[in-house]
């Protein structure tokens, strides 16, 4: 295993002359984490090794389980591939909204929650704000971006997720082989360090953009997601009602606006 | 909503030369599904509308919840975002094991089992046969599943999954937002057909290879899975542990092959 959640292998290439050679490969770490809360394995998540406290905290922030920095006392991956959260005296985590992961979820024959009921949180939308994102720094996120992947990365093997300042000061880039994993540890990194709510942030995806990524970025109050490819139509609809700037196809120079174009500083020539 | 998953949402895109136009937009469209067995709610998936009935199946298979066709007597897309599954008198599903989904999954307290193991079945390996692949067949399927796709899907909005027989007899392609889901309706349709173990099958999926894309193709019996994208590496080890061939980054005329390459016939120049 190497750093960054790479592994090597040797494998066997077909190389476009036709011939075969043996070689090295790189490979994205895909290995199950198990998070537990209270003693209890709240959930178990196929993963990039790394950054599983941030892990943790994304996802419990994004099921709505947790909501202030202050009900979680301890957060530590104490055994391999096992990360323990402890909440503090009196915190409560109502588990069955918990039932839902990923992108199924499970009733449980508890829940009783149907459809969309059983996946949406009902987090508050984006406060009317006087954000704004101006189109130049816009089309520079995907550049910074990607000089903060590796090579390996660059490659396709790995999606990820960064949350940046729009006035460009600060940035949180995270990778993982699951791009709702990416998004957890970036959300999860800025919540850790008590910058929830992030309503001056843009959060850019490598890949597409599903209700998943705009229900996790409207958790951490992030008002502008942009992604390099496209969104679905329940991310559309989720962004236009909860007030969040949908960004799609962000591949300089161009773009599409799905949502709250407002927000977004063009430049009428 | 059109036709194959798709809907329409006029946008605003700034074209390269800076200018902005409103125009119409293609979405993958992405909705909640809801698979009920006997009553009860087994999951909420989120995926694109279509093929419920199949989708439903190849969950049920691959989650070893169902293994004989006869075990279902009825699958239908009842109302709207449901699917209903009704089983065979004296048929018990192990809905214990049902607790996980796609890429992770809650334990609820209730199943106990840790790590790799709440996500693994226990499907057996494929056994020993004599199965091969010629070199300029595997290089045809690529543009086989693109054929078989319309236009908006190869842009990038749309996961497809194809399972062809190893003759060049027959296909099956299915496309879903989710890429897990692409491959529950191929299996979910071959096994509705009575057609599983598929023996003599090669399963090709339009991204990456995950370790559950591994675990639904052995469930459907399937002794070989190429990927246009990366493999990570539990795949690859879970490949190699079930006797599964893994052919990665098929992108004609080269490939990597990451497990048992003996069922791939290269001619030796």
């Amino acid at each position: 295993m190497k750093e960054g959640g790479i592994g090597s292998e040797k494998i066997i290439r077909r190389k476009s002359d036709g011939t075969l050679e043996y070689q090295p490969d790189d490979l994205t770490i895909e290995e199950p984490l198990e998070i537990r809360v209270g003693g209890k394995v709240l959930a178990t998540t196929m993963r990039t090794p790394g950054r599983d406290e941030e892990l943790a905290a994304g996802f419990l922030v994004s099921e709505a389980l947790i909501r202030q920095r202050a009900e979680i006392t301890r957060i530590s991956a104490t055994h391999e591939n096992t990360v323990v959260v402890e909440v503090a005296p009196g915190v409560k985590l109502k588990l069955r909204s918990a039932q839902r992961f990923g992108t199924i979820s499970s009733s449980c024959g508890i829940c009783g929650k149907t459809g969309i009921e059983a996946i949406r949180q009902n987090f508050p939308g984006i406060a009317a704000t006087d954000v704004r994102i101006d189109v130049e720094r816009l089309l520079a996120f995907p550049g910074r971006l990607r000089r903060q992947q590796g090579d390996f990365a660059r490659t396709g093997g790995i999606h990820a997720a960064g949350i940046f300042d729009l006035n460009g000061n600060s940035q949180i880039v995270r990778e993982d082989i699951g791009r709702h994993n990416a998004v957890d540890k970036a959300i999860g990194r800025a919540f850790l360090d008590g910058l929830l709510p992030l309503g001056q942030h843009l959060l850019l995806v490598s890949g597409r953009a599903s209700f998943e990524i705009m229900q996790k970025a409207l958790a951490a109050g992030i008002p502008i997601i942009a992604a390099v490819s496209a969104p679905s139509t329940l991310a559309v609809n989720f962004a236009r009602e909860s007030n969040q700037t949908l960004i799609g196809f962000l591949r300089p120079p161009s773009f599409n606006i799905y949502s709250h174009i407002e927000r977004v500083e063009i430049e009428r020539s």
